[in-house]
């Protein structure tokens, strides 16, 4: 059994990669983290887990982490975690890292979009685990970057089109709509119950953080520098991500044939579920699971194509995606651990 | 009092003309129709306006509500309709219709998204009741059809941009959200609790029927014909519209200047709120109100413009508009029955 | 118009307050305190007022509240209000206080589930504010306390069968279920939207303190001490409290017969709907009015009855009941200003 | 691998089964029946499962299921199950019933509170399958017949208490609140999103069918005839019951004993999971798992002890209790298939 820690455990994305690890079948949970909640049994804190866990949460003490596990979780803000990741690599543990923190290869774009960096020289190696595109440079990673949530919905929509060289990319209109678990579980006025149910809002237009991560994925699929217009929203939903997405095609294209390339590109993806024509895919119905499920449509009046993709945000946007990447720098079967089916309704 | 009849109220939209047409102080109702709640007391159907009700529905009979009333709002499916408005306008009544069948001018493209048109003599008089673009037509007019939920949300949303030819209309892309009500009170597995509640999707992508309505009123905005991208989606809460529009600016501009555009343009509006710059719009602000809020953002990255507007789909979006058109029709303050301020939380 | 102050404007019963009085025509608010949101205009803090009030919040300064009003509603914590209602009163203001300051007559009661009461020498003056069973006093009364939400749900569900003897005191159950906005408005992790959505959870068992105001008002119906057991549910919507009350008939009586007497008992009250027999309430139907709506069913089986009620626990249960005794006090119309239908759906 | 029929799978509980056996490792789903879905492939239905099922629906044909099954869950309404019950087990099925067929001993009680019944003579057989009370009868059972989803959280919530004699049997009462899927997935004016979505409402008050299930269940841990109050309502959450339980206490007992008996009577129950003094239960920690989560609390001012108990209705409520049933009537881990944890949030 693989000894594994989880460091920063009192949010959503935490307990969720503590869910998940405890029905692992290759791997032991042996140190969890959180500073707020140091030295209180994790199941006082999520009583959901109750009866299944019977560790207390550490304080993040990288000499404590080190010496309990083998494989690291980060599940800290941007910034705390590049300030320990470092620290568990020299001391040979392999690293998840799900902060913003090593998703961005160039350094200049990092800071300026978040903070100065302090460990750049590592966003070389790091790797950004969406394995779906770059499987086997997970296979082979110290240090995998997990993906936001948002560009992970929308790399797996678009990256048949990119590939292909199908789209106009510079006509790239991104529509993103997010449940409020992405929005964490820190005390905040704005993500109270009664000022999320019943509304609906756009929020960071034309200014989110997962813009550049979305723009350098995209980019490298297309081969070229990428923008896109990315507009995320708040949905009165625990758990969900739909991207809606818009491009032009560069020759015409009927939902057919779209249909097809997009069943071909996925056809060995266990992850990733593609519509029948015609259908098109719901957050609810792969809530609770790691899949991607993707629809596509063509507009014939308008010459453009729309992609609509849906993850649990939670999962395939965040905790889930980081253990398909365990398993994948394990060499364990990829969906060891992710057997669960979606939870309707 | 002007004497009212509502035909066809076992829908949302009846129920909320009843309700608002209840509270305003130069009406009566005088006659409620439903065909399949004839004869019930319409406080056993809905036990909400109990109290303050007496009436039983009417079957949906001509002569009788001819007979009981000065003043008619249809708000019947399309197709029935165009059945009895004539009848009612011959009759010498007054017609706030809120069905589709008025709302476009030119009937081969109302055959090719509904129906055989059967008074089609009727089109070119009906006037688009979206006051805040067409005011002086419906202090005119005898024959008002109240514009659909999702095109009043974007035709306020776009106006001052087509109006000054500061977007290239071909680059328009409109995705909408919608809340649940907007689908009916019709029992149907899809409006399910279970089916919509933590759910979210798009639908009708590309084949929407309000897409030529849409571009109708863009089209006359712009001096042109226009084409749009619309994408409608099923928001899990009960009431609001959001809608989101991306179109490409001709000049840059940047959000103060946007911002000031429309608050000049929506200056004398008592109904269209426009935000202060860096503040975008909530259903939830005006769930339960008449007004339609709007918020702008430039993306200078992209050359684009995002505009972000919201209203109730019940209200502005069907029948507070439709008592907002009669108030003009009549000559009566504009707001009269519609003070309403938004039930927040 | 009459000169009206709002002294703790911050939360929902605060902003549901100046909503209502926005809209009433006799009344002119001069004066909105908050602490935390000083000096901000009030539309910055709650958009859905947009438009239609132009005033910053004031800090919670004594005089400049008498100066500038005649007639104070406190809506503050407790303790906060007893700082400041005395001072009112001796400038000869008339207060409705919403806090539980004033609401219990024994002084020794309210130090037992509360604190230290620093006037208690009002608490004889102070009006229990439920108009339904105390008009009179209301009509007089120089300082009202306005009633907890639980306690009207229940003293309206349970006064005609009190009053006429009719059930053993001693039995008296008592299952009550909230909205959320009765947690208010401040950050806490339990009130976060994804705590609360798709959860359901008994609170205060045995120990909430609308317990003792609400055996004072049953014990004064009843003629004799009366205790209950009481418990809260939190449900997962932004308002509304059902309350279910079971009791055990001291001599046998079917629905048909207690219906009558709920009917009888309230057939001159406007804000109170018995429901006919066969038919339940559902928060849903008086959401964003002052109605109560009761249903009643006897137990035949069991010799008990069963009492359902339901109000919007913001409004009848707090900002619309204040602005009703406010109505009272003035000596105008009792539904002056509150004329709003529910919001359905 | 045990071959597996589902019968009638075209609700919410069918498909919980469906997803719950998919992942059982020592079951193959063989055969899955639906009349109104038939010939439709599985995953067009329930789009959650695709990727994982190839299947279509077959018609309800004895025959067919006998043929290709040798374990049948039957998830019909009562008497359709009663219909084809009798068959499997005649051709050597092992069955458990989903359905209210089987779930009364006493043929009189079921035909004054259901229909006439066709196999009484099964009655006696049959064993109600809740492991925890009833698990030897469970091991030995052909026909077991799978408790109600109240009647589950109110049985393990006072069964302590009763087999004890701890209360006044006379003296309960119980408050239920369902999730909208107890309502089922067909297509009701009442179930429609618009008419849950923000209510809250009592049904079914003193005439609810699950009342006599209930009764039996406590009479028998009673050991003699009980009598109680029943009130369920609809809770505006996808799943989940919370049951609160009133009782009078025969002898003073104080919090921390009454955990301590819940402690001891469930520590070796894997699905009970009593909470620590001062914790109380929310259905949100119990969702998309088999556990029952339950609270407890002395009121000392009354006498009484008050219960609160939650499950997930489709699961512990229906099918993952019928899975831990066949584990049990197979001889397999009790576990088996059902190391689910709760999906929060």
């Amino acid at each position: 059994m693989l000894k594994v820690a989880i460091v920063g455990a009192s949010g959503y994305t935490g307990v969720e990669l503590i869910r998940l690890l405890l029905n692992h079948p290759q791997v032991e949970i042996t140190c969890v983290t959180s500073r707020q909640n140091a030295g209180a049994s994790i199941d006082s804190v999520f009583p959901s887990l109750a009866g299944r866990i019977d560790l207390t949460f550490d304080p993040v003490d990288v000499d404590t982490i080190i010496r309990k596990s083998d494989f690291v979780f980060t599940a800290l803000p941007h910034k705390a975690a590049m300030a320990v990741v470092p620290a568990f690599l020299h001391a040979g543990k392999k690293v998840v890292d799900l902060s913003a923190d090593y998703r961005l290869h160039d350094v200049d774009v990092y800071e300026a979009w978040y903070d100065k960096h302090t460990s750049p020289e590592l966003l070389d190696e790091a790797v950004y685990g969406l394995p779906e595109l770059y499987r086997q440079q997970v296979v082979d990673a110290r240090l995998v970057a997990n993906p936001g949530c948002y560009p992970t919905s929308i790399a797996l929509g678009l990256a048949p089109l990119l590939e292909n060289n199908l789209i106009d990319a510079a006509s790239l209109i991104i529509d993103s709509k997010s449940g409020t678990s992405g929005a964490g579980r820190s005390a905040k006025v704005g993500s109270l119950y009664c000022e999320v149910n019943e509304g609906f809002k756009a929020y960071g237009v034309a200014s989110h953080r997962h813009t550049p991560e979305i723009e350098q994925t995209l980019g490298q699929l297309a081969g070229k520098p990428v923008q896109v217009s990315f507009t995320p929203h708040l949905l009165p939903v625990n758990r969900g991500i739909l991207s809606t997405c818009y491009a032009s095609l560069v020759q015409p294209m009927d939902t057919a044939q779209l249909q097809q390339l997009y069943a071909q590109r996925y056809a060995g993806e266990i992850f990733v579920r593609v519509h029948p024509q015609g259908e098109l895919p719901n957050i609810l119905h792969v809530r609770g699971s790691n899949y991607c499920n993707i629809g596509v449509v063509s507009d014939k009046r308008t010459g453009r194509v729309i992609i609509v993709s849906v993850i649990d945000n939670l999962l395939k946007g965040a905790a889930s995606q980081a253990v398909q990447n365990m398993n994948l720098m394990q060499a364990w079967s990829e969906d060891s651990g992710l057997s669960d089916l979606p939870l309707y309704p």
